[in-house]
């Protein structure tokens, strides 16, 4: 297999972020193309659902995947090789998030017609990256067992800017303090409208609940 | 038990971070005040780990401990209540790092006066603490064995300036594909001289290991 494209991110040059970020929207609602953010910790296995989540979906949707990361290709190799979907890598270069035109840079590198999904890997970072619009439709993150349910009264901005919050690795849930309740309670403290979908990638477990929240996503944004 | 105290940081107008936290270096070598940083990711253990290394330490060092957060209190107070060591709560107010003039206003609301140590707890992010120099004299960093052996190659700064890396959540090896020899190998690619001190903070196992290390920085940079 050949090697997977990498785009090195540059800073942005634009002021106003959230315009920017809108005009992106707008443009890619033009395409007919649903722009999804991922946002996580490190290590809280966003690759692992994303390749999950691909497989469930690859047969109903086009799609292409955005890796971004300080410098690694690492996760955009793999996923290309367990799933064959489109999968290039970002690198921000120490960057610790994609603003809207750090993601069109990533966008430029994809050939994005006729496709019906993007997915953006952000950043693992739990601070940063809720700071910044990314253009996408809708922000997702995932949640690991072992972090913790307290996460939500620390990261108040992450929880808040997203719609769905996924809980993986429910699989050691008997061998860390994890309360599954108390942790939906917080989410919905920080956005009650949001969505909690309790997974394990590792099995498989709950992602088709995800792949199927998703589908639906971007079948009604289609339709609007 | 009174309220903790809790500073609001600003940001910092120095433009010439390093060089200000060579002078910071500086003040606290002449006040015989050693500084630790610390930094992880979310959910790490920074917490747990810090408790009981406190209680470890807390006769043998005047100690105290400063906690940056974006937002919440859990941390200092729960250090303060497990240990009784001073602890206060930074507030970054959305920013995800401190520098050193940040580390400087939280030095503020600390009585340092005849203090032998000061744990800065930084705010959980693998990115952008990596970047700034606080002025402390070593930087230690968590990695638990849920966020995968894979870290040092995806987070190479943060490896890189790190004096100590302990493996945290080992109880929790069984269920987990993390190879401790390859997370090893991948942290002293980053930085050969690297200690790497696998432990549970949960049970207690190996903190004595940490202790002690920090101990000996403490005694021997005292004699320099």
């Amino acid at each position: 297999m050949d090697e997977v494209k990498v785009i090195e991110i540059k800073k942005s040059v634009f002021e106003d972020n959230s315009k920017d970020a809108d005009a992106l929207r707008k443009e890619l609602k033009s395409k007919g193309v649903y722009l999804l953010n991922l946002m996580s910790s490190p290590g809280s296995g966003k690759t692992t659902t994303l390749i999950r989540t691909l497989n469930l979906l690859k047969d109903k949707l086009r799609i292409a995947v955005m890796e971004a990361d300080i410098d690694s290709d690492v996760d955009a190799v793999k996923i290309r090789e367990a799933t064959g979907v489109p999968s290039i890598q970002l690198h921000t270069g120490g960057m610790c998030h994609l603003d809207a035109e750090m993601t069109r840079q990533g966008l430029a590198g994809v050939d994005i017609d006729g496709l019906d999904l993007v997915i953006l890997e952000n950043v693992g970072n739990l601070v940063c990256p809720a700071e910044f619009d990314t253009g996408a439709v809708r922000n997702a993150m995932i949640l690991s067992v072992p972090e913790g349910h307290d996460k939500p009264l620390k990261y108040p901005l992450m929880f808040s800017v997203c719609d769905v919050v996924v809980i993986n690795k429910i699989d050691v849930l008997p061998y860390f303090d994890f309360d599954l309740d108390k942790c939906r309670e917080y989410v919905h403290m920080r956005n009650p409208r949001a969505r909690v979908i309790p997974i394990c990638a590792k099995t498989g477990e709950g992602v088709d609940v995800f792949a199927q929240w998703l589908l639906d996503q971007v079948n009604e944004w289609k339709q609007q």
